[in-house]
């Protein structure tokens, strides 16, 4: 029994750290497919809510995109790691992002006992956004955030709501544009003035040495991922994820997380308890 | 130039009489799908809320619903007008309702400059439903409404946002459940305690005769409608609009209307002219 | 039918555009004595206040003046257009601009259902003024505007009163003070941060030829303003109207109108269709 | 010196048993046409609100309607004690008791460091009144009270402002109607739950035996007034405020009393010291 | 770390039904004077403050009372378990009520992060009592609750201060008067309408056979304690604790515990686990 | 009766001036200990809080805790007018100041019909202090205000509430701070922008002579009152005074005053009618 008041107390340095404190958390699409990990990411979200942190979800699309472009005879074409969306693609984007991926996150923190509610990019003017250019290519109804009015979020959050956004924008022209879900949380962190931007990924975080779980780095400046990203050291995915974290201490965040959300509680683990994981990148000295 | 002056001044005594009233709207899944009227009733929407009005509208879901089933190998099957729903067909209705329908208002309303707030009944714990029991028949996922909070709504009609609601709610066990629309809108119209519930259909409203429109009666208390049900002059499609309209006006809303949404700008004529049209029910002496 | 619909719906942009947005709108005292004129002003008042904008009215005085100061046996005697004034002359000014016109507008108001509170510079200290020098003549209790403390008005207009204002003041030593009403609204449309001044006159605006309506001009930069008081184009009467004008404008409200009040429902075209009328003075280029 | 200090601590007990009360004081119009009185009034006004009470003044009219009506070739005819008003009667009283009285008050109250507000029963629709009938009499334009609204009077004492009220109200036509000023100021403290009312009359108060001072009767209850109403021993002019005092009281209003407006520093000693003067009227066992 | 997230996570459920809750709790003086006891209870009662629950404490008097009563050349006496309080007591009560143990309190808070307010129910006006009779023995200066007033406690709570409130009161006359904390914090709890009273005191709580722990009653509804005391189950010292129970229980609490406040974190256990500890009384069917 | 009416009126300047203006009053703990003085004190303290103002007072200590600390068998130490404090005697400032002295001016302000919160520096945070150091003498728990944060004390005063302060700090170790009255006075009403800092003492104010009361020197710079302390004119107990008063002013505060606060109603003089008492310390051209 007093094993359990000491966990409990342990816990009471970060409760008071973080009390009040808005925490952008963005999932990756995988995360939420896995309906086991959805309902424990989900529970986790939950109990920071109660014990007094503003939780805000991003959420990224899963594999299930792809399965439905096939479905109706389209085949999924990247560029630069950006998926070219024309109208068709959106209206599957839509429906899985909108119609899906969103609601089951919703449901799920439902089922513990917190109180969701789903918003796109689009309702109420959340995420003003513009059509992205990338050199020649035409990306289609791809785009990249112009400006985000988190109005709507603050009085969500202050009424102790949890917001669950979906990363799609309008332009003036009221087109829809697909956006990246990482860079909206980063937007999104830094417009809100968050405390803390946390990507939820399936790697471990920012690795020395591709596939070596035991090269991770704990902890990263500004200045030293920039390096990394030059010097070729962060690969691939993980470079839009660490560009992100950068753009949101740029903006104001005091600290972001990329950690690995298949981890079990990974994010309770993260903010409640001494033992941090995965990558950390802040400003740095 | 006067014309145009003595057509804003007759809508005066409107505008007064309707000022910061709430209206529940509720659209037929197939007046959304069509793109024009789509537009055109976003534009009326935004108007009424500019002239200070206070709208909020449910959807319902249109034959595309029918058409995504027939493309996953499923057959619809109805049962005493509602449509037997197991998971792979919720999972249909939750792509086609929120990730579709719903999106297409709030970016109509967007287009025209109101802010619209999507909003499905299961974000946020907006309605509480509890599956439908209908003699021996089991209809799987259907729901009724039991409890509506409407506090999220009244917050954002307070802030000149106009919420879209799509009409699903989730029960005590967490489950989703497809509801009625025209209810959804008649249980919410009276939570709010809502002016008006207009049901926005495709057919001139209440007819004496089925087919001919010179028939259409254009006012009845909540008797007579009571009569015409049990007498069967109202059948078929038409008796759960009429049932939801009694319904609103059992709990208090003051004046019910089924007009022809594919009427143009059939809303702004209803409540800016003097020219009612479709068929109000309302208390009756 | 239709053509109401399309009347409405051509408004909807100027709805948008002056949402909230506060008008502040001189009446010259002519126009209140005309009670056909008057009671056409107050309707598209209360039209334009129901469809969300703020207006705020200040009127000033009429031929009565004159006429109660033969009655009194006093001689008006002007200079440089400035009523001189003794302490006779001002409580015929307080009985036909307080007891008198204000009312009568208060009463035209709520003929048409809005609510119109009457308020006079000298209460609540909302007109600091001071005596006006104009070389060695004595102009008497003649005063100009030395601040002006828009607090009530503010109030007011956010519970939806239709302020209607006395351009008189108070000065240091307690002395009531005549004030021009044209530069009072110009004021007090700067210290309130309004989107318009609109001065209603009994001419058509500015003309290039005296008397010549087809000489017209539309629009005016504020330095073009100036530059046509100094060649002499503007001239007499119309020349305080037009320095209202750029004194609202240097103030920072953003238009600034001179128009005909004797055509039928000038305000109400003025702001709800494309087709302004008078003459439009702005910073200009 | 300490005499001064016994003075104020003295004064202690009733400021805080008046302390945010209401007051509504009704003030007949001779004794704001003499200026003194008028001074010394306005500054006890604001001594009594700056100590914390709630003044709201309600002023009657003075001898100049009279002296304007002559001018006016008018001959003045009562029925009743009441003044027979037609259309230019009720321009004479507009520009005399809003024009003038209402006015000379604010100033009054300004002077001493006070900030009142004039408003009329016409503005915000302050008072509704209807005609009065008086059996087969045509008194013309002069009506009772039908309801009072005194939110914005509300709004007014919270911010320290001192409303000055002129008995003038407007019926469901829009006609302006005279009412009786001790009536609308008993009406007005029990549609505020005013702590007393007070009228400032030219007589020491309900006296025994007429025009013999030392016969004041200093406390009545309701039905000692109604009884001698009845008796006779209450007579003509004292009858109206007596009814106004027991129409308060039977409203709500605690005490009303009937004070000697004339002698100096009335309200304050009435309010700040032990002895009280002139007749109260309240409830009684 | 798994261990530990489930830890957490055990505790959700209890977070969530005491969420935003008040919880009055009553310390014993002996155990406030036991510093590592004081500092242990101070953790608990912030962690609990930080998982969004409400907090009140009130504490008693420790034996130092009767030691400094002793330095004074003061005999303690007691009648029916009540201190006799003369004057001279009464300051030595205040120094060490107000003066020590509530600073304490204070003081433990504030080193484990917490924001905690003394108050004295002299403060404010917080508790009005009257001088309590007790047949015909003269208690001196003791007294019992009449009317609490707890809008500053509800104030203080709402902006996270957690109250410390001394059990002293004041009468009509300006007495201060000693009373009985266990009665002071049901009454509290009372008209705080708080969700739990909890009386934290040195034994394990009911007991059916005294000095036997294992004949704990773990609950009991209003109906059986009642029972107990007419029976001589309950006995002594344990008597007004029960009582005040009921008390708070009849005032409209939810539920009451006497708990042993000297077992290692029993606040925690009892509130943020399922093993419940002490007796639990309710109001039972 | 006209003298008590005019007593009040000339009163009223000095009551409008310092409507809602924050006075910090300290008061010696000898003033506090003659219970005459006191209740006098505490009446002037209500009246000025009843006309508008916003009294905060601050307390000192008095000679009872030298008598407490000899009765504990120790000798009062002082290093440079500072008390030597070690814990035991920490122990003994607590009882006096928070125990015994600030709950003295708490029933005396209650008595006279006012609203008193006694609250002492350790309270909320209310003062953060940190350990004085003088030279190489150890003072022990001697401390000075590093930082006041005055929300409390400002929600206290909106709500009509007479804060009454004990000067203890807390440091960032969490170890009560003896800190000097007349500087945390001095300090908080910098920190509150108070209009006045007010020493009530036991001599007449600043004197050019000592001993010698003809010699009171009634108005000093804060540029003159540095040159009197270093040309050695202003001696021994005043110089801290004085400093404070300094201090205040420099921090904001715009006029500061030394007064005898063993004069009847010194409060009530100095702050209602034109005769300044004392010496009065300001910024000076």
């Amino acid at each position: 029994m007093q094993e359990r008041a000491r966990v409990l107390l342990e816990a009471l340095p970060y409760i008071q750290r973080f009390h009040g404190k808005i925490l952008v958390i963005k999932l990756g699409g995988d995360l939420v497919e896995n309906r086991e990990l959805r309902d424990s990411i989900c529970q986790d979200v939950v109990l920071l809510n109660y014990v007094g942190m503003k939780p805000v979800l991003v959420h990224g699309g899963g594999s299930e995109i792809t399965q439905e472009m096939r479905k109706a005879g389209k085949k999924p074409k990247f560029v630069g790691g950006l998926r070219v969306t024309d109208e068709e693609t959106m209206e599957i984007l839509y429906k899985s992002l909108v119609g899906k991926i969103n609601k089951e996150l919703v449901l799920g923190i439902s089922k513990h006992g917190g109180r969701a509610m789903g918003i796109s990019g689009i309702d109420g003017g959340l995420i003003q956004a513009k059509k992205l250019k990338r050199g020649r290519a035409d990306l289609g109804l791809v785009g990249e955030v112009e400006r985000i009015d988190p109005a709507i979020i603050h009085y969500l959050i202050s009424t102790d709501y949890i917001p669950v956004i979906t990363p799609l924008g309008v332009d003036a022209k009221g087109r829809s544009l697909n956006l990246n879900a990482d860079i909206v949380a980063a937007e999104l962190a830094a417009s809100m003035r968050a405390e803390k931007l946390i990507l939820l990924t399936n790697v471990p975080g920012v690795l020395r040495k591709p596939k070596d779980e035991r090269s991770l780095i704990s902890h990263l400046s500004v200045k030293q991922a920039k390096k990394l990203i030059k010097s070729g050291t962060i690969t691939e995915g993980m470079i839009p994820k660490v560009e992100a974290c950068i753009k949101a201490v740029q903006g104001g965040v005091i600290r972001t997380h990329i950690i690995d959300g298949t981890a079990p509680h990974a994010l309770l683990l993260e903010l409640l308890t001494e033992s941090g994981i995965g990558t950390m990148i802040e400003r740095g000295s």
